[in-house]
């Protein structure tokens, strides 16, 4: 697998993700980056929900966001995943969310993740059960 | 234990809460009832967490609320929670939210909770098993 | 416009609705029924941002959900509005949720809506604006 | 008004903030910090529902979460808030976010909020309207 790989997935503001502000609250980002992030694993042919069956979790170790502009209720955004850089014992994923109409920009951000066993303790062979998994695949990056 | 028994607390409607309505979102409510909830329980001797780790989980199985009037960011809340009755497989727990200040109602409702085990599947001791908790505490009900 | 009229929309369970216990929060459920109100009135015709840009909302008055199974991260669910009753100053939706894999049951509930002005006061024409929006797309119901 | 200026407060895990990996979704210490900052800015005299009523809004430009050590449902936490730095347009805080039995480190981060007005456009006099009623406190910093 080279790096980076990356994934987009399309998806709609909800009304409780709002603020009185009139626009998604900032912490709805993090969600959204999540979302984009669960679905690069699965186009890789890594599920994150096997990853864990598998014993391994990805807890988050460091969250930035920058906020660009407002995504308000309705809106339909374009949010890309990228897994920019893997470590031994952490991985980094960037993000840009962009309106899907016109391409206005929302935010984007970095999120890493250490690799886990299931009591939250670090494991050194993460990176290798990750690209074991992706490798499977064969056809991307 | 004499049933009902209720308790109360006290807790500030947050920004995150807040829809584009410009009050809390009705799913928060919700959330309300379940710190309420574990406030009681807290409070009659048997500690949620404590269950959880004796391997007793209590899911919910009906949620009810009537929305009376609003809450807006930085209201002062008090939301009181009553156990209002024991059966053998659930029990059900009664709300109403109030401003703090000045008594304006903002909702009630019921939630019916099952007890289960670790693995979801319901048991028929958990009432006992809450009960010894709540009897060991001696002072209440 | 006869009713009932429905319209189902498709949602995966994301990482972030989970809780300790393994599955969606019970809160989760009511997002997912806004979600799937939301396309209902888009497909009849009627965005809810729309009518809130025209001085009407619909804040939530009643809500009701009987919890039938669990719905666990990375499910990807059904949930199916139906827009049941329109009375003068209020509306209510019944929904359900299942396993878009197999049909297993998740959830059903019923929301109440009341028409509002933009401060929140009831109006009596509500409906007909709804309905107005809704028949100018002549093609269903 | 000297910088920086602290304030902490204390807040419980609630079960809805938890996920399946049983500790309290990467989402939440946003929100966590939403409230440390809103108490901090009542302590110095600047509550944030008064700033927006008068026409003020502080929306986040850049949010960044280092997460140290897990936080379970029901941990007491402590979340201290810290005013740092004051600039035209914008001003930052700093979170820390520790067990408040033992003071295990939780996260820390950052947050920088801009100054708009109510339609989201960046004003130039929201410090000096922020230090107004910071300093007709009078009393701290």
């Amino acid at each position: 697998m080279r790096l980076p790989v990356s994934h987009s997935i399309r998806l709609r503001v909800g009304y409780a993700e709002t603020d009185q502000m009139g626009v998604a609250h900032h912490a709805a980002h993090l969600v959204w980056f999540e979302r984009a992030r669960v679905e690069l694993l699965r186009e890789i042919g890594a599920s994150y929900r096997e990853l864990e069956a598998h014993g391994i979790s990805m807890p988050v170790r460091e969250a930035r966001v920058r906020y660009r502009g407002p995504a308000r209720f309705d809106d339909l955004l374009e949010v890309e995943a990228t897994l920019r850089e893997m470590r031994r014992v952490s991985c980094q994923f960037h993000y840009t969310v962009r309106q899907a109409e016109g391409g206005a920009p929302v935010a984007e951000g970095e999120i890493t993740l250490a690799f886990c066993d299931a009591s939250g303790r670090p494991i050194r062979n993460g990176p290798d059960r990750l690209r074991a998994l992706i490798e499977e695949t064969g056809t991307r990056g």
